[in-house]
Protein backbone atom coordinates (compact mmCIF):
# COMPACT_ATOMS: atom_id res chain seq x y z
CA UNK A 1 0.00 0.00 0.00
CA UNK A 2 0.96 3.71 -0.70
CA UNK A 3 1.31 6.22 2.15
CA UNK A 4 -2.25 7.85 0.62
CA UNK A 5 -3.97 4.28 0.76
CA UNK A 6 -2.94 3.72 4.35
CA UNK A 7 -3.93 7.22 5.03
CA UNK A 8 -7.01 6.50 3.05
CA UNK A 9 -7.82 3.97 5.11
CA UNK A 10 -7.59 5.05 8.56
CA UNK A 11 -9.88 7.78 7.66
CA UNK A 12 -12.56 5.47 6.38
CA UNK A 13 -11.71 2.65 9.45
CA UNK A 14 -12.40 5.89 12.05
CA UNK A 15 -15.25 6.86 9.78
CA UNK A 16 -16.39 3.71 10.58
CA UNK A 17 -15.83 3.17 14.29
CA UNK A 18 -18.15 6.23 14.65
CA UNK A 19 -20.93 4.73 12.54
CA UNK A 20 -21.08 1.36 14.07
CA UNK A 21 -20.55 3.76 17.78
CA UNK A 22 -24.00 5.37 16.38
CA UNK A 23 -25.39 2.03 15.64
CA UNK A 24 -24.59 0.34 18.81
CA UNK A 25 -26.63 3.30 20.16
CA UNK A 26 -29.68 3.07 18.00
CA UNK A 27 -29.86 -0.84 19.12
CA UNK A 28 -29.80 -0.14 22.84
CA UNK A 29 -32.05 2.77 21.99
CA UNK A 30 -34.90 0.40 20.48
CA UNK A 31 -34.39 -2.99 23.34
CA UNK A 32 -35.00 0.36 26.12
CA UNK A 33 -38.11 1.04 23.58
CA UNK A 34 -39.26 -2.17 23.77
CA UNK A 35 -38.89 -2.48 27.84
CA UNK A 36 -40.38 0.91 28.23
CA UNK A 37 -43.70 -0.98 25.96
CA UNK A 38 -43.01 1.66 23.26
CA UNK A 39 -45.88 1.11 20.39
CA UNK A 40 -44.61 -1.37 18.35
CA UNK A 41 -44.48 0.93 14.55
CA UNK A 42 -42.41 3.74 16.55
CA UNK A 43 -39.94 0.72 17.46
CA UNK A 44 -40.09 -0.49 13.70
CA UNK A 45 -39.82 2.91 12.53
CA UNK A 46 -36.18 2.71 14.91
CA UNK A 47 -35.57 -0.60 13.35
CA UNK A 48 -35.28 0.31 10.32
CA UNK A 49 -33.39 3.55 10.36
CA UNK A 50 -30.78 0.98 12.41
CA UNK A 51 -30.74 -1.35 9.21
CA UNK A 52 -30.16 1.80 6.89
CA UNK A 53 -26.91 2.92 8.68
CA UNK A 54 -25.94 -0.76 8.62
CA UNK A 55 -26.57 -0.83 4.91
CA UNK A 56 -24.98 1.95 4.47
CA UNK A 57 -21.81 0.72 6.47
CA UNK A 58 -21.40 -2.57 4.46
CA UNK A 59 -21.51 -0.07 1.12
CA UNK A 60 -18.64 2.05 2.51
CA UNK A 61 -16.98 -1.23 3.10
CA UNK A 62 -18.00 -2.39 -0.32
CA UNK A 63 -16.69 0.71 -1.75
CA UNK A 64 -13.06 0.03 0.02
CA UNK A 65 -13.03 -3.24 -1.30
CA UNK A 66 -13.44 -2.24 -4.77
CA UNK A 67 -11.06 0.24 -4.57
CA UNK A 68 -8.44 -1.25 -3.01
CA UNK A 69 -8.14 -5.44 -2.72
CA UNK A 70 -9.69 -5.31 -6.18
CA UNK A 71 -8.04 -2.53 -7.95
CA UNK A 72 -4.66 -4.17 -6.62
CA UNK A 73 -5.93 -7.39 -7.83
CA UNK A 74 -7.11 -6.31 -11.21
CA UNK A 75 -3.31 -5.16 -11.75
CA UNK A 76 -1.36 -8.21 -10.39
CA UNK A 77 -3.69 -10.56 -13.07
CA UNK A 78 -4.10 -14.40 -12.23
CA UNK A 79 -5.15 -16.35 -10.05
CA UNK A 80 -5.00 -13.19 -7.14
CA UNK A 81 -7.57 -11.28 -9.46
CA UNK A 82 -10.16 -14.07 -10.03
CA UNK A 83 -9.87 -14.71 -6.16
CA UNK A 84 -10.69 -11.20 -5.09
CA UNK A 85 -13.34 -10.64 -8.10
CA UNK A 86 -15.58 -14.21 -6.49
CA UNK A 87 -15.32 -12.83 -3.16
CA UNK A 88 -16.68 -9.37 -4.05
CA UNK A 89 -19.30 -10.94 -5.76
CA UNK A 90 -20.40 -13.12 -2.61
CA UNK A 91 -20.36 -10.46 -0.60
CA UNK A 92 -21.86 -8.15 -2.78
CA UNK A 93 -24.73 -11.19 -3.07
CA UNK A 94 -25.15 -11.52 -0.04
CA UNK A 95 -24.99 -8.29 0.95
CA UNK A 96 -28.48 -7.55 -1.51
CA UNK A 97 -30.07 -10.47 0.21
CA UNK A 98 -29.38 -9.56 3.49
CA UNK B 1 -55.49 -6.82 26.18
CA UNK B 2 -56.21 -10.08 27.46
CA UNK B 3 -54.34 -11.83 30.07
CA UNK B 4 -52.89 -14.01 27.45
CA UNK B 5 -52.23 -11.23 25.10
CA UNK B 6 -50.22 -9.94 27.77
CA UNK B 7 -48.36 -13.14 28.45
CA UNK B 8 -47.63 -13.51 24.55
CA UNK B 9 -46.40 -10.12 24.88
CA UNK B 10 -44.17 -10.32 27.91
CA UNK B 11 -42.46 -13.02 26.35
CA UNK B 12 -41.86 -11.77 23.13
CA UNK B 13 -40.56 -8.81 24.33
CA UNK B 14 -37.64 -10.85 26.43
CA UNK B 15 -37.48 -12.47 23.30
CA UNK B 16 -36.53 -9.46 21.49
CA UNK B 17 -34.50 -8.09 23.98
CA UNK B 18 -32.05 -11.43 24.10
CA UNK B 19 -31.83 -11.18 20.02
CA UNK B 20 -31.18 -6.88 20.60
CA UNK B 21 -28.53 -7.48 22.98
CA UNK B 22 -26.84 -10.62 20.69
CA UNK B 23 -27.37 -7.92 17.88
CA UNK B 24 -25.09 -5.43 19.94
CA UNK B 25 -22.75 -7.94 20.48
CA UNK B 26 -22.45 -8.38 17.03
CA UNK B 27 -22.06 -4.41 16.02
CA UNK B 28 -18.84 -4.11 18.76
CA UNK B 29 -17.55 -7.08 17.18
CA UNK B 30 -17.60 -5.33 13.81
CA UNK B 31 -15.81 -2.32 15.62
CA UNK B 32 -13.08 -4.98 16.78
CA UNK B 33 -12.77 -6.42 13.47
CA UNK B 34 -12.40 -2.60 11.62
CA UNK B 35 -9.91 -1.39 15.08
CA UNK B 36 -7.72 -4.95 14.18
CA UNK B 37 -7.75 -4.30 10.77
CA UNK B 38 -9.48 -7.70 9.47
CA UNK B 39 -9.83 -7.67 5.62
CA UNK B 40 -12.65 -6.35 4.61
CA UNK B 41 -14.67 -9.24 3.20
CA UNK B 42 -14.82 -10.73 6.33
CA UNK B 43 -15.96 -7.93 7.87
CA UNK B 44 -18.79 -7.56 5.44
CA UNK B 45 -19.66 -11.06 6.36
CA UNK B 46 -20.57 -10.01 9.80
CA UNK B 47 -22.09 -6.88 8.60
CA UNK B 48 -24.73 -8.90 6.49
CA UNK B 49 -24.98 -11.41 9.46
CA UNK B 50 -26.23 -8.49 11.54
CA UNK B 51 -28.33 -7.00 9.17
CA UNK B 52 -30.29 -10.36 8.71
CA UNK B 53 -31.07 -10.59 12.53
CA UNK B 54 -32.08 -6.93 12.51
CA UNK B 55 -34.59 -8.27 9.88
CA UNK B 56 -35.80 -10.92 11.76
CA UNK B 57 -36.57 -8.55 14.48
CA UNK B 58 -38.06 -6.07 12.58
CA UNK B 59 -40.71 -9.16 10.93
CA UNK B 60 -41.33 -10.38 15.15
CA UNK B 61 -42.51 -6.49 15.31
CA UNK B 62 -44.51 -6.98 12.47
CA UNK B 63 -45.82 -10.13 12.89
CA UNK B 64 -46.41 -8.49 16.54
CA UNK B 65 -48.15 -5.48 15.57
CA UNK B 66 -50.43 -7.46 12.91
CA UNK B 67 -51.76 -10.32 15.28
CA UNK B 68 -52.48 -7.26 18.23
CA UNK B 69 -52.67 -3.49 17.10
CA UNK B 70 -54.59 -4.81 13.76
CA UNK B 71 -56.47 -7.61 15.15
CA UNK B 72 -58.30 -5.34 17.74
CA UNK B 73 -58.36 -2.54 15.39
CA UNK B 74 -60.03 -4.62 12.49
CA UNK B 75 -62.79 -5.68 15.51
CA UNK B 76 -63.07 -2.17 16.43
CA UNK B 77 -63.69 -0.87 12.77
CA UNK B 78 -64.48 2.54 11.33
CA UNK B 79 -61.59 4.92 11.48
CA UNK B 80 -59.07 3.40 13.96
CA UNK B 81 -59.11 0.14 11.95
CA UNK B 82 -58.09 2.69 8.90
CA UNK B 83 -55.25 4.81 10.74
CA UNK B 84 -53.89 1.30 11.97
CA UNK B 85 -54.25 -0.46 7.97
CA UNK B 86 -52.14 3.31 7.25
CA UNK B 87 -49.83 2.93 9.99
CA UNK B 88 -48.89 -0.82 8.79
CA UNK B 89 -48.77 -0.52 5.28
CA UNK B 90 -46.35 2.52 5.81
CA UNK B 91 -44.16 0.78 8.26
CA UNK B 92 -44.21 -2.84 6.38
CA UNK B 93 -42.92 -0.27 2.72
CA UNK B 94 -40.04 1.49 5.02
CA UNK B 95 -39.12 -2.35 5.89
CA UNK B 96 -38.99 -4.08 2.63
CA UNK B 97 -36.74 -0.85 1.01
CA UNK B 98 -34.49 -0.67 4.02
CA UNK C 1 -67.79 -8.81 0.44
CA UNK C 2 -69.62 -5.70 0.68
CA UNK C 3 -69.90 -3.26 -2.97
CA UNK C 4 -67.79 -0.93 -1.91
CA UNK C 5 -64.93 -3.76 -1.29
CA UNK C 6 -65.49 -5.38 -4.81
CA UNK C 7 -65.36 -1.86 -6.40
CA UNK C 8 -61.69 -1.77 -4.96
CA UNK C 9 -60.20 -4.39 -5.47
CA UNK C 10 -62.29 -4.15 -9.44
CA UNK C 11 -60.09 -0.75 -8.96
CA UNK C 12 -56.91 -2.07 -7.56
CA UNK C 13 -56.91 -5.04 -9.82
CA UNK C 14 -56.88 -2.50 -12.66
CA UNK C 15 -53.97 -0.37 -11.54
CA UNK C 16 -52.06 -3.35 -10.70
CA UNK C 17 -52.49 -4.88 -14.40
CA UNK C 18 -51.38 -1.57 -15.94
CA UNK C 19 -48.55 -1.59 -13.63
CA UNK C 20 -47.36 -5.10 -14.36
CA UNK C 21 -47.72 -4.07 -18.08
CA UNK C 22 -44.87 -0.95 -17.36
CA UNK C 23 -43.01 -3.62 -15.76
CA UNK C 24 -43.41 -6.62 -18.82
CA UNK C 25 -42.38 -3.49 -21.01
CA UNK C 26 -39.52 -2.84 -18.64
CA UNK C 27 -37.97 -6.18 -19.09
CA UNK C 28 -38.50 -6.51 -22.83
CA UNK C 29 -36.39 -2.85 -22.93
CA UNK C 30 -33.65 -4.52 -20.51
CA UNK C 31 -33.62 -7.72 -23.14
CA UNK C 32 -33.07 -4.73 -25.60
CA UNK C 33 -30.12 -3.36 -24.36
CA UNK C 34 -28.36 -6.44 -23.91
CA UNK C 35 -28.83 -7.02 -27.10
CA UNK C 36 -27.25 -3.64 -28.26
CA UNK C 37 -24.86 -4.52 -26.25
CA UNK C 38 -25.54 -1.08 -23.93
CA UNK C 39 -23.06 -0.65 -21.38
CA UNK C 40 -23.81 -2.62 -17.97
CA UNK C 41 -24.32 0.11 -15.76
CA UNK C 42 -27.23 1.79 -17.94
CA UNK C 43 -28.62 -1.86 -18.10
CA UNK C 44 -28.52 -2.17 -13.90
CA UNK C 45 -29.98 1.29 -13.76
CA UNK C 46 -33.33 -0.16 -15.63
CA UNK C 47 -33.16 -3.40 -13.43
CA UNK C 48 -32.97 -1.80 -10.66
CA UNK C 49 -36.14 0.58 -11.55
CA UNK C 50 -38.27 -2.52 -12.40
CA UNK C 51 -37.19 -4.12 -9.28
CA UNK C 52 -38.53 -1.31 -7.70
CA UNK C 53 -42.11 -1.14 -9.70
CA UNK C 54 -41.69 -4.84 -9.01
CA UNK C 55 -41.76 -4.25 -5.14
CA UNK C 56 -44.31 -1.37 -5.39
CA UNK C 57 -46.63 -4.06 -7.16
CA UNK C 58 -46.12 -6.55 -3.91
CA UNK C 59 -46.67 -3.87 -1.57
CA UNK C 60 -50.10 -2.78 -3.24
CA UNK C 61 -51.14 -6.70 -2.96
CA UNK C 62 -49.87 -6.89 0.95
CA UNK C 63 -52.02 -3.38 1.61
CA UNK C 64 -55.17 -5.57 -0.26
CA UNK C 65 -54.56 -8.22 1.66
CA UNK C 66 -54.34 -6.75 5.08
CA UNK C 67 -57.32 -4.26 4.62
CA UNK C 68 -59.51 -7.39 2.86
CA UNK C 69 -58.44 -10.98 3.86
CA UNK C 70 -56.86 -9.38 7.09
CA UNK C 71 -59.26 -7.64 8.37
CA UNK C 72 -61.95 -10.71 7.63
CA UNK C 73 -60.64 -13.01 9.27
CA UNK C 74 -59.72 -10.38 12.60
CA UNK C 75 -63.73 -10.61 12.95
CA UNK C 76 -64.17 -13.89 12.45
CA UNK C 77 -61.64 -14.80 15.05
CA UNK C 78 -60.60 -18.11 15.78
CA UNK C 79 -58.37 -20.51 13.06
CA UNK C 80 -59.39 -18.60 10.27
CA UNK C 81 -57.64 -15.53 11.99
CA UNK C 82 -54.37 -17.58 12.55
CA UNK C 83 -54.16 -19.06 9.30
CA UNK C 84 -54.62 -15.62 7.72
CA UNK C 85 -52.12 -14.01 9.88
CA UNK C 86 -49.59 -17.10 9.40
CA UNK C 87 -50.18 -16.63 5.44
CA UNK C 88 -49.35 -12.63 5.74
CA UNK C 89 -46.58 -12.83 7.84
CA UNK C 90 -45.04 -15.41 5.64
CA UNK C 91 -45.57 -13.00 2.24
CA UNK C 92 -44.08 -10.09 4.25
CA UNK C 93 -40.95 -12.32 5.32
CA UNK C 94 -40.45 -13.22 1.74
CA UNK C 95 -41.21 -9.85 0.32
CA UNK C 96 -38.54 -8.36 2.99
CA UNK C 97 -35.90 -10.91 1.80
CA UNK C 98 -36.70 -10.72 -2.00
CA UNK D 1 -11.11 -6.60 -25.62
CA UNK D 2 -9.30 -10.15 -26.06
CA UNK D 3 -11.30 -12.74 -28.01
CA UNK D 4 -11.65 -14.48 -24.68
CA UNK D 5 -13.60 -11.77 -22.86
CA UNK D 6 -15.93 -11.25 -26.39
CA UNK D 7 -16.51 -14.73 -25.89
CA UNK D 8 -17.62 -14.54 -22.56
CA UNK D 9 -19.49 -11.71 -22.87
CA UNK D 10 -21.54 -13.01 -25.62
CA UNK D 11 -22.31 -16.56 -23.10
CA UNK D 12 -23.40 -13.92 -20.53
CA UNK D 13 -25.48 -11.68 -23.07
CA UNK D 14 -27.15 -15.02 -24.10
CA UNK D 15 -27.68 -16.63 -20.31
CA UNK D 16 -29.46 -13.30 -19.53
CA UNK D 17 -31.68 -13.26 -22.84
CA UNK D 18 -32.92 -16.36 -21.28
CA UNK D 19 -33.56 -15.09 -18.23
CA UNK D 20 -35.05 -12.26 -19.24
CA UNK D 21 -37.40 -13.76 -21.71
CA UNK D 22 -38.48 -16.32 -18.02
CA UNK D 23 -38.98 -12.96 -16.30
CA UNK D 24 -41.34 -11.36 -18.65
CA UNK D 25 -43.19 -14.77 -18.98
CA UNK D 26 -43.45 -14.53 -15.07
CA UNK D 27 -44.38 -10.86 -14.84
CA UNK D 28 -47.37 -11.90 -17.50
CA UNK D 29 -48.04 -14.84 -15.49
CA UNK D 30 -48.87 -12.47 -12.78
CA UNK D 31 -51.11 -10.33 -14.23
CA UNK D 32 -52.88 -13.46 -15.67
CA UNK D 33 -53.32 -14.34 -11.84
CA UNK D 34 -54.77 -10.83 -11.05
CA UNK D 35 -56.86 -10.97 -13.97
CA UNK D 36 -58.27 -14.09 -12.70
CA UNK D 37 -58.80 -12.75 -9.35
CA UNK D 38 -56.11 -15.22 -7.91
CA UNK D 39 -55.67 -15.03 -4.07
CA UNK D 40 -53.55 -12.47 -3.20
CA UNK D 41 -50.92 -14.39 -1.22
CA UNK D 42 -50.23 -17.08 -4.28
CA UNK D 43 -50.08 -13.65 -6.28
CA UNK D 44 -47.43 -12.13 -3.69
CA UNK D 45 -45.14 -15.50 -3.74
CA UNK D 46 -45.02 -15.04 -8.00
CA UNK D 47 -44.17 -11.72 -7.42
CA UNK D 48 -41.57 -12.49 -5.02
CA UNK D 49 -39.94 -14.89 -7.46
CA UNK D 50 -40.01 -12.87 -10.12
CA UNK D 51 -38.09 -10.16 -8.14
CA UNK D 52 -35.27 -12.87 -6.91
CA UNK D 53 -35.44 -13.62 -10.37
CA UNK D 54 -34.76 -10.18 -11.34
CA UNK D 55 -32.07 -9.53 -8.19
CA UNK D 56 -29.73 -12.75 -10.04
CA UNK D 57 -29.99 -10.52 -13.32
CA UNK D 58 -28.84 -8.06 -11.64
CA UNK D 59 -25.90 -9.83 -9.39
CA UNK D 60 -24.23 -11.49 -12.81
CA UNK D 61 -24.82 -7.45 -14.39
CA UNK D 62 -22.60 -6.66 -11.81
CA UNK D 63 -20.11 -9.49 -11.51
CA UNK D 64 -19.53 -9.05 -15.56
CA UNK D 65 -19.12 -5.11 -14.57
CA UNK D 66 -16.49 -6.18 -11.78
CA UNK D 67 -14.24 -8.40 -13.90
CA UNK D 68 -14.02 -6.66 -17.01
CA UNK D 69 -14.38 -2.80 -16.80
CA UNK D 70 -13.65 -2.22 -13.10
CA UNK D 71 -10.24 -4.51 -13.95
CA UNK D 72 -9.94 -2.94 -17.42
CA UNK D 73 -10.04 0.64 -15.39
CA UNK D 74 -7.53 -0.50 -12.69
CA UNK D 75 -5.03 -1.58 -14.86
CA UNK D 76 -5.55 1.88 -16.87
CA UNK D 77 -5.36 3.51 -13.62
CA UNK D 78 -6.06 7.12 -13.06
CA UNK D 79 -9.23 8.94 -13.95
CA UNK D 80 -10.94 6.04 -15.69
CA UNK D 81 -10.40 4.20 -13.11
CA UNK D 82 -12.18 6.47 -10.48
CA UNK D 83 -14.62 7.08 -12.58
CA UNK D 84 -15.77 3.57 -13.07
CA UNK D 85 -15.23 2.86 -10.12
CA UNK D 86 -17.45 5.53 -8.67
CA UNK D 87 -20.48 4.06 -11.10
CA UNK D 88 -19.79 0.59 -9.49
CA UNK D 89 -19.99 1.96 -5.87
CA UNK D 90 -23.15 3.81 -7.03
CA UNK D 91 -24.90 0.91 -9.19
CA UNK D 92 -24.41 -1.29 -6.38
CA UNK D 93 -25.81 1.04 -3.76
CA UNK D 94 -29.04 1.42 -6.04
CA UNK D 95 -28.89 -2.33 -6.21
CA UNK D 96 -29.40 -2.79 -2.05
CA UNK D 97 -31.64 -0.60 -1.63
CA UNK D 98 -34.21 -1.53 -4.63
Amino acid sequence: MTTTQTQQKDLLGRDLLVRLRRIEGQIRGIARMIEQDTYCIDVLTQVSAASRALQRVALALVDDHMSHCLVDAARAGGEEQEIKLKEASDAIARLVRS
